[in-house]
Order: C-alpha cells, then structure tokens, then sequence
C-alpha cells in the first residue's frame, strides 16, 4: 500500500508531515509512503536518514493557501499537490494526503485524479466531534454548492461505506440536515433526498437538525455544500465564541482566577472534546482514488491521525466498494 | 398605537402574556393592549381589574405547538393567533405579537394579514447575540425555504430598514452569509444576490462567514430561510453541548465543585449574553401590517422585551418605510 503525502501543504509543513510520515513508517512497516516536495525544503528534517519504506517524489513547485484553486491547480503542474494527485491517478499510489489549499485540493481530485465512474459530483466527508465522543461523518461540506437530490443520495451511499470500511461500523445509521425531522420539513433539495433515501439500500434514520448534530443522533449527515459548509463554521464560532467570554470572565477577578486556574484540565477536556483536529483526515469520496485532506493547522500528530484513517480505509477496501456500488449506474 | 397579542400562545401563556401586557400598559399610557385568548382562561388572571388601555378580544380556540401550521390557521378560524392576525388585518391592531406556533404564525401573517405589495415572501427577522452585545438582525431564518436573489435583496432592504426603524440606526450594515468572504464564492443563490447588493441602496459590507456572525461583523445579516435556520440551529446545538460538557467536567470532583461555585455567576454572565430572550420579538417583516414572533418559551420579561420591540419598530413608521420603498416596485 502506497501513501502519497503532500510535504509542502498547511501551516507546519514541510516539518509537521515529514515528522508524521516517519512515524506511521516505524508504525506501519507494510506501508509505503512518499514525500512530494522540493527535496532542499525536505533534507535538512532528515536527521537520520531515512526508513526502507520511506521515499521522496520532486516537485518544484508549491500551491500557496491564497492561489486561486482550479488555476493554481492548472497552471502548477509541477507542484507537490498536483504530483501527488497525478501519483494516484497513474497508480503509484493509493492515496494522497494534503493539509494545503482546501479549494486546489477539490480541483485536484477532479481534475488531476478524476471522478469515479457513476460519481456525479465528489464530496468532502469530514468528521466532527459528537458527545458521545463516536463523531459523525458529514458530507458534503464545501464540494459541491448547488447539489441536486441525486447527489446527496451519493453522498449517503459513499458516507454509509466510509463508515463501514474506515471504522468498521456494521450499519451506519444516516441522516439528513434539515430544518426540522418530520418528512415535508425543509426545502425542495431535502424534500426530493427524503423520497431518494427512504428508499436506499442504507440505514435511514430521517431529518436531523443542525442543533442535534453534536448529540450523534447519526453517524453519517448528508448535506449540501453550502449548508453543511455554513453548519461546520456555525458550529466553530459559537465555540470560539463562548471560550472567549468565558476567558474574559474567568480572569475579570483574582478570586475567579484563581478558580479557573483549579478547573483548568477540565476546560482542556472540554476543548478537547470539540476539537476537530482529533478526527483529522477528511476524505474526498468519490474519485478514482483516495485523496484526503488535512486540516491546514495540522501538526505531526494531527498529521498521523489523518494517514492512520486513511491507511485503514484502504486496507478496508474502500475504493472497491465504492466502485462496486456505483459501477453500471 | 394597538398591539394585539396572542394571549394563548407559548409554553407560559396566558399567565406570561397578560403579565407582560399589564406592565407593558402601565408603562407606556398612549398604546393600547389587546388581550385575544378565551375570556374564562384569562379572567383568573386579572387579579385587580384591567387598566383602561388593556381590553380583552374573544377566541374560542387555539392553535397548539404541533397543530400542522397551515392546515390550521384555515380551520381554526376563531383561534387566538387567527383572530389577532385579522384584527391586524382590518386595521382594529397595528401589530400582533404572538408566542405559538411559529409555522401557524408565518401561515397567518401570509393568509390573514397578507403580503405587502411589492413583497414576494416574507422573511423572518429574529435578533442573534454578538459578543459586542449589539446583535444582529437576521433574515430569513426560516419563512422563505427556496429563495431566489431577488428574495434576498428584498430581505436586505427591509433589514436594513428595520435597524433604522426600531433600532435607530443611520447605516445599518448589510452582510451576506456566505462559505467565504470572497465575492466569488458560494452557490448560484449568493453569487447572483451578491451583484444586486452590490448595486442596492443598502451599506452592503460584502459576504459574511458562519463563524464570524456573533463577532458582530455586521448588522443585518441576509440569508435563505434553510441555510438561516441551519446556522442558528448549529449555534443553538454547540452552546448546549459546550455548556453540558462544562457542567460534567465542574462537578466531577469536590474541588471543581468548589471552584464552579466561585464562578457560577461569571457562567451566568456568559450564558446571558448567548440568551436569545434578551432580544426576544422577531418581526416577519414584509407583510400589510406588523407580525411579531415571540420564543415559545418566553416568560413575562421576555413578552415584554417583545412589546418594547414592536411598538419602537411601529413608532418609528417601519411599515410605512417598508411601504415606500417597495411600492410602485
């Protein structure tokens, strides 16, 4: 099994992903994983050499977080993004992992990889953090802006095999964003999906809405680009929000200084718990091959978490078994 | 001035609504108030006699939280929410506020009271809090599920009008809730709303992130009515789950006991200022009067704060604003 890692995409890099190659090498001795980048960035972290199942692919280039993504992604052909994706689409590798430019890396899965045969738009299937610390798998959350009913039934068909072939669930329990779970809730979009799942070959359980997401009511979510996208950020600010004036009000005196200072650990544990860096790695389901993306503030150990879930969902025969369903459709 | 309210309407109605009605009398002696509820259920409650401006309107029905929205507002034709609507509509009220059935609501201010000429569809325009404790204006969350461009210029304009009106603001600032700030991102729908803002009589500020929102980035913030009301949702579902965390991890031992108690009225405080009460009193802005949603589960304070609302909007001439603007369109 060949990994394609991008070394020069996200903020730690080329650091952070040479660190985490080489430890899922010792780890994993069975797999093989290459660098792309530009070897003079790469050398100097290459203390001691490198493991047998370590390798370096030249690219001179690199896409930048502020390139435009399909015109970074044409013109930058030489790039460490752009060559790991030719890498999968050529076969010399199984999958590639990238924490760079979220938009390049979708034009690179469409447009250097390819779509799956049967696929009519591919989706980026994050996790995110539930309370019951299990974490859902949503998708589609920036891909494809103006879905149609069609597409969201694959990306419930697609979600429900990730979940199954990376984590080993038996039978996924899928939902479907709305504003409301009775079945004419929502808009044309989720009404016409409603009709396509409830009679789909997966475990439907019915509308969710966006407040009970973090409860794990399901174990995939299907949406649309656009309002999963705004959903995920939704989600992020109250967060960010609520620990903000949670510091200010935790410092304002020194008796609550010295409070917060005691329940320090356990607001660790909270953040922690909503910290979507635990569940690094979302696929981009659907193309000819496994593309992942790192979240760009990846450090190494992020990094790790990302490849681990990408190796066991190769190993699980994922792209089989997505090619099997869709294949003649 | 005359405000009908829906005194059946709401987890605490009537007791909340005849509360809020009272005080809301004593301390404005120029409006006047309009009980509409069943007489036998509201007279318990009138403990030393009404004031001269609160009277009492007959409904012998009620429209409850899971009557199907629609379906209702036809057959229930003598229910306290259809009852205030017409009273709006025949010009004996000026406004109505109600606290029940936010579909049956919607449903009324559409087949009772009536779109404004010139108004497409209603939007639903609650208030969001924002860590600069202004709040933004937000609209549609939820009346409009499939809008157009054109809907959400409209939305923009009565907004923006609102913020003036009720809120007396010179320059409200108009954002639109988009994937990114960049003008080229988004759906079809953003895309094509974001030229007409651009060329509007309106301080449009440009495309506004989901996670940016409560920072207070902007005044009037303008959606579709499912992307809205996935974002509130998401918001309203990280706070809980943040606060059910941190009250796990603060009582798990004596000595986070301890300092969670030295600290409950900073935690106070934070939930305060995520409260949407403090802003209760949503307007559904585009209709042949003024139609005023309530939380469901306001209580006396939180009626009032929506009483305070509407009579600013009414007084500040919002309806005729909205009228001139759009008539003749």
């Amino acid at each position: 099994m060949k990994i394609a890692i991008d070394a020069m995409g996200g903020d730690h890099a080329p650091k952070a992903q040479i660190e985490a190659a080489l430890q899922a090498a010792a780890q994993w001795p069975d797999t093989e994983f290459i660098l792309v980048g530009r070897p003079e960035a790469l050398q100097p972290h290459f203390v001691g050499g490198l493991p047998k199942n370590v390798t370096v692919a030249k690219a001179a280039e690199v896409i930048e977080a502020d390139d435009e993504p399909v015109r970074a992604v044409r013109r930058k052909t030489g790039s460490s993004m752009v060559v790991a994706g030719r890498m999968v689409k050529e076969g010399a590798a199984d999958a590639m992992i990238s924490a760079g430019n979220t938009g390049a890396l979708m034009a690179t899965g469409l447009l250097v990889v390819g779509r799956m045969p049967g696929i009519e738009r591919p989706g980026l299937a994050p996790m995110l953090p539930t309370l019951d610390d299990v974490g859902v798998l949503a998708l589609d959350l920036g891909a494809n802006m103006d879905a149609k009913p069609e597409h969201l039934l694959q990306y419930a068909l697609m979600g429900s095999l990730y979940r199954q072939k990376a984590h080993g669930m038996a039978q996924p329990r899928v939902g479907l964003l709305n504003v409301g779970t009775e079945a004419a809730k929502g808009n044309e979009l989720t009404k016409e999906a409603f009709e396509l799942f409830e009679n789909a070959p997966i475990r439907f359980v019915g509308n969710v809405e966006a407040r009970d997401v973090l409860d794990g009511v399901c174990d995939v979510l299907v949406c649309d680009g656009f309002s999963g996208n705004i959903m995920l950020k939704a989600i992020e600010g109250a967060a960010g929000a609520i620990f903000k004036v949670l510091r200010q009000e935790l410092t304002s005196t020194w008796k609550s200084k010295l409070a917060a200072a005691i329940l320090k650990p356990g607001f660790g544990r909270v953040r922690k718990k909503m910290d979507y860096n635990e569940y690094n790695g979302a696929p981009l389901l659907g193309l000819n091959g496994l593309v992942v993306k790192g979240h760009g503030s990846s450090d190494s150990r992020a990094m790790l978490t990302a490849i681990k879930q990408t190796r066991t969902a190769l190993s699980g025969g994922l792209i089989e078994a997505i090619k099997g369903e869709f294949s003649g459709k």
